[in-house]
């Protein structure tokens, strides 16, 4: 697996282009498209928020039939619980496929920003002609940073992947957080394209089963967006692509990228905490603990501090609604136990200190009940995200 | 029903202590004793949690009777997840029994504080000849200060309740908080007295069902603790009680009253959000509602800004696995109606930051939909609370 430069584009048959069509009010790029060279195959997953982006809605319809060709992108609003909210998501559609001269139900519309102010669908309309004008097979970069809403910086990757029977393909994808960020079968806004062959039904197979354990494993502040959409678009113009086990492979990694920069982009974070239970009974009741812990503001709070304070960490354990047995846990900071069947070790808290003080931690947890693991990745709580979020109107 | 002084010895019948026994590092007063003359009418509620402090199941196992004459409890340390937790319980209680003359069956024990450091016991053992010395039925402001952890004042309350018959009680409490607090079935820990005379099952059936309105419907960081513990004690010696609704409302009102002084002390409160939702289907739903909207970080944190922002509001509803219609709901902060049916009014953004610029916000959520209600308490989240529990290992 090699990664290579190009954004969203770097896989075969795909352009993007990124402008400024004013939604924003600090002027910056906040209109982006990706289109494919053809309908392609393709899948999305939405969020399970019961207040529902009529994007979302709009997109769930467009990819039904397995097929679409374009993913257009407004960022600075989210067009939620707005008058004629679905009204403006079907006009953009609409000028979308009327500009590219494609079918309106192979258009895929994403919209984020603020909730509940009118959607100013006038100036997007407006910036059309110089959005399509400007498509290009490298300016997916100029499409991750017209996205962005509160993150600091574009998040892109694309991965090349061969199979021993010279397969090749190429797997991409661009990302948005960084707030309201705790994705249920679903997930802040993505767009993700390879030039691997997947006809609809095969696109949403692995996309749901990926999503699960990347984009659904992760959690910055526990708020689920209204908005969340994760996209996948097959051009399948790779001219020997690799087998699927491989393709999927790739799918994983560049999700699991795309992941890892949102948590770390978190609003206010200033490091990344992976936490994973093993020997638990189940997967899901290995998630279940893992998201419990990654949830906790006291456990949160503890990271930021680098202290290793597993009572925190027992204390989110038992309120996550899974049965353990507590004088069977162990638990490691960084590497160090800390906690062995469930009493204290005794660890040089200086030494813990250090080692948690790092960009990412590590935090096992051994449940001692059975084979299953999960991995979720959180951010630390910080002063700055409180403030944060306290004094910008989202 | 007038608030009168002397907190948890205000109810006749009952005396108290608070000593330093040196637990505590900071040299804080740290052991507390309260004491009915003779077996009292009791009834605890404990926490949920898996992870559970011995103190709560030795106090369950010596409540199960239904009397009880004395609850001794330490702070500054859980002995939770501590290697001879159960063994140290029990010598508690055995040394209070013996220097009381009381069956060791009807010794309360709660213990908070640090999680997984093993209990000084000898020091608390040491202290409690003194302890008992102290005994005082004007006391009980010794043994709310004695209670306390990460606090920054006592919290103690005491009604009289008279009835239209010339009936006459007390019903008074003490309660210590302030993180790790998102009761479940249980809270904090609470000490409450009357001198009415309840049995046990009906003691244990008045103090259920009002936990669960009051402190179960508080939030200070959605974490539950270890060591939650409320006990009611009865001393029957009121001459002439008043009939059983004018204690029940006054036990209401002392949880109520409690339960808010516990928020507004809330690790780095600067103020508390009310958040009612009504018109839900049932209390469950509009319960469910109001806690996903107190728990939601995005909208503490904007209570701490003082920021009408009511998007935050609908997206933390509709992760709550309620059913609801989003155009039917209508939400209000500080009184000033911020989005009606869905979407938003025209309100005065100013005058909304200064109505909501105040120690008590109250949010209120009409779902639209029945005639159930729900009030949560919470507080804002504050960088305060961050730095604290980054810093301050508990």
């Amino acid at each position: 697996m090699t990664p290579i430069d190009g954004g969203v584009t770097a896989a075969q048959g795909f352009r993007a282009a990124g402008v400024v069509s004013g939604v924003k009010p600090s002027g910056r790029p906040d209109l982006a498209l990706v289109v494919a060279d053809a309908p392609a195959g393709a899948a999305v997953v939405t969020t399970t928020n019961l207040v529902k982006a009529s994007a979302c809605l709009l997109t769930e319809r467009h990819a039904a039939d397995g097929t679409a060709q374009a993913v257009l992108i407004n960022s600075g609003n989210a067009n939620v619980c707005t008058p004629h909210g679905a009204e403006h998501t079907r006009a953009l559609a609409t000028a979308a496929a009327d500009h590219l001269g494609v079918a309106v139900e192979d258009v895929l519309v994403m919209s984020t920003g603020v909730i509940g102010v009118p959607l100013p669908v006038g100036r997007i309309l407006d910036a059309m002609p110089t959005l399509v004008d400007g498509l290009a097979p490298d300016a997916g970069p100029l499409a991750a940073e017209a996205i962005l809403t509160t993150d600091t910086h574009a998040k892109q990757v694309a991965f090349e992947v061969t199979d021993d029977a010279g397969g090749r393909c190429v797997v991409a994808g661009m990302a948005k957080g960084v707030g309201m960020i705790e994705p249920a079968m679903a997930t802040l806004l993505v767009v993700l394209t390879t030039d691997a062959p997947l006809a609809g039904p095969l696109a949403r197979r692995l996309l749901t089963g990926t999503v699960r354990r990347t984009f659904n494993r992760i959690s910055v502040d526990g708020d689920g967006s209204t908005s969340d959409t994760v996209a996948l678009l097959a051009s399948g113009q790779a001219e020997q692509p690799p087998n699927l086990e491989v393709v999927g492979h790739a799918l994983h990694a560049v999700c699991a990228d795309l992941a890892e920069q949102v948590v770390a982009d978190g609003e206010g974070a200033s490091r990344v905490a992976a936490i994973t239970v093993q020997h638990a009974a189940t997967e899901a009741e290995a998630e279940r603990l893992a998201r419990a812990i990654a949830t906790s503001l006291l456990v949160r709070a503890a990271i930021h501090g680098a202290d290793p304070n597993w009572g925190r960490i027992l204390m989110a354990m038992g309120s996550a609604g899974v049965a353990f047995d507590p004088r069977r846990v162990t638990v490691t900071c960084a590497g160090i136990t800390v906690c062995r069947f469930g009493v204290a070790t005794s660890f040089d808290r200086g030494q813990a200190a250090v080692a948690m003080d790092r960009p990412l931690v590590e935090i096992g947890v051994d449940v001692g009940s059975g084979h299953a693991r999960a991995t979720m990745l959180t951010c630390d709580l910080t002063p700055e995200y409180v403030r944060f979020n306290a004094e910008y109107t989202t």
